[in-house]
């Protein structure tokens, strides 16, 4: 259809896409303007004629954040991918819209066979743009806010590990557990509280004043934690949604002339390098970020080789690393919950597949 | 040549080069077996007959070293080659052997257009191979151990940091400075070595028995000062080749019973994200990784767009950046060495080019 528009050959609207370089200027502009007029798809046949694929897998590449994960996932991903003859192209952007441009830039250069997008959010706008032009993709992180996703994705299940969390402390004799979150709204963020909330009410656990959310960082935590500190009852254990969070915990603790770890617990997530150099060492709720890069490259090669499969869907458990930071609540001569021994290192939990 | 020993067309060669998918196997095969006979190499005519850049820069992804350095250089490379209009392809390889095969891969394919080497060590196989392979790149750090390099690099300065910390502690009153650092043989390890006992030797500081060298890390660190602070005159200032080591020795002095920054001031290097988070913070040499990356990206473009150009080298500054870790020297009632007022934050130091 494209080709009788810009009265050009099939080879050569597959070329506009594939080889641009081997049409005339005016030839591509011109099979190009037939594409935007008809919103072209080129269908897998039209696809196949492609000489050959770029084993070159785009990623933009976010600024770090807290915890590392995403340098962490890079490497994870570099590996992965190598592994099975890829390469990881990397570019910046500075936001969603900025992202879309480059993806239509390396598309239309054809320079990779397809995408890993990270930080997924709410009103998240670039599956649906991939969706549309047909391109090939997997997210790191749910369609957030999205009730039927047709895209694959692969996450970790941070509800899970916050759960997690609160039974290690309530395992420790610990009855008021507080969060330390980010302001409502954010998928991930909201995930962890839920996380919190639930396993806080299966056990019985009074949630009532003892969530509180601010922008991500260590001064929102110390100045959370002071609050949660003065208050008329205050917390003996606090789970945090970062290790930003966590270290301001820690820090106003100390402030407090309190030790942590022994008057008050505190348990952060993504188990960042720092955690494990703090002193007292920082109990941490770890993503499994080497298995969501094996799983993202497979789902990704599975799209790549089988078009119009049904998309995957994988949400892995995180597991908690204990430290000094989380020890037994004070007056408790021994943990009233602890119907299995206590850990003495790590909890590690089955990595969980749906 | 090549073409009339395989006896195909000049076009075939060039094919061979950048479009490998066009021709058929057996005369791919000849023609490859025509270029490692007579180890041809493109010229920039044969190059020029490509039929477009592919605007992608290769580079190596390293594991993450204790300081960061090189997770920062990739997202200030990602940042400077978008500015370019050029991506970065990253990949995972387990040594310079297996890079040199990624290298040989990538070009075969025509997937880049030029690298970015990282991690430069003495013996390196690295520089030489891509230059006979004719192949355009820009190395981050110096060709250590060869006289005259053909091949341009960027580099910092880490004599000149390690120089500046010297130069910092004995303003503030330190007149027995130790040195941390790595085994001797590693270009860098040597260099920030160079720093300390040429700054202390200008200083009229001593230097003998003050450098004690291991495997760099926390553990490596915590035994050296262990052993300095035992020692019959222990210093008062401690500079670290990293700043791992320089958290072991912040241990060290806090297993003794002593304060860091009161009764032992000490530097570290590379200013990773946890020498701003830790109690007290840690005085550090940072690189400038954001200047080592626009100068990386503009030295390969310049490289990509002129062939024959003369080899470019820039070494850059760093600074030092003052936290709480290094104080004046117990017993000093002032600084003896103050000529100029202390800085009361950060010591800057302008970016010398060479």
């Amino acid at each position: 259809m494209v080709a009788r528009h810009a009265a050009v050959s099939r080879q050569t609207v597959s070329n506009a896409f594939n080889a641009p370089d081997r049409l005339r200027p005016e030839t591509l502009q011109r099979v190009r303007a037939a594409i935007d007029e008809l919103g072209y798809r080129p269908n897998q046949a039209a696809r196949s004629l492609r000489s050959h694929s770029t084993r070159v897998i785009g990623c933009r590449l976010l600024p770090s954040n807290s915890g590392g994960v995403l340098d962490r996932l890079l490497h994870a991903l570099c590996d992965a991918a190598r592994a099975s003859g890829y390469d990881v192209l990397t570019f910046s952007a500075r936001d969603d819209d900025e992202e879309i441009e480059v993806y239509t830039d390396l598309l239309r250069r054809g320079a990779v066979d397809g995408f890993v997008l990270t930080n997924t959010h709410h009103l998240d706008t670039r599956p649906g743009w991939l969706l549309e032009h047909a391109a090939r993709f997997v997210a790191f992180g749910r369609a957030w806010g999205v009730r039927r996703t047709a895209h694959s994705w692969v996450d970790v299940d941070g509800a899970k590990g916050t759960s997690e969390a609160v039974e290690h402390l309530a395992r420790l004799g610990h009855n008021r557990i507080a969060f330390l979150g980010v302001p409502a709204g954010s998928g991930v963020g909201d995930d962890r509280y839920r996380g919190w909330e639930r396993a806080a009410e299966q056990l019985s656990l009074p949630v009532k004043g003892l969530a509180q959310r601010a922008e991500d960082g260590i001064e929102s935590g110390r100045t959370l934690t002071r609050r949660l500190l003065e208050s008329a009852r205050p917390p003996t254990g606090i789970i945090c949604v970062s290790d930003s969070m966590a270290i301001g915990a820690l820090r106003a603790i100390e402030d407090g002339g309190l030790s942590a770890g022994r008057d008050v617990s505190v348990v952060g997530f993504d188990d960042s390098p720092i955690a494990a150099v703090l002193r007292p060492g920082l109990s941490s709720v770890r993503q499994p970020i080497e298995s969501v890069a094996h799983e993202l490259i497979d789902v990704l090669l599975a799209e790549l080789s089988e078009r119009g499969r049904a998309p995957a869907r994988q949400l892995l458990a995180p597991r908690l690393v204990v430290r000094e930071s989380s020890g037994p609540a004070p007056g408790a001569s021994r943990p009233p919950k602890a119907r299995r021994p206590l850990p003495s290192h790590t909890l590690e939990t089955k990595e969980r597949k749906q």
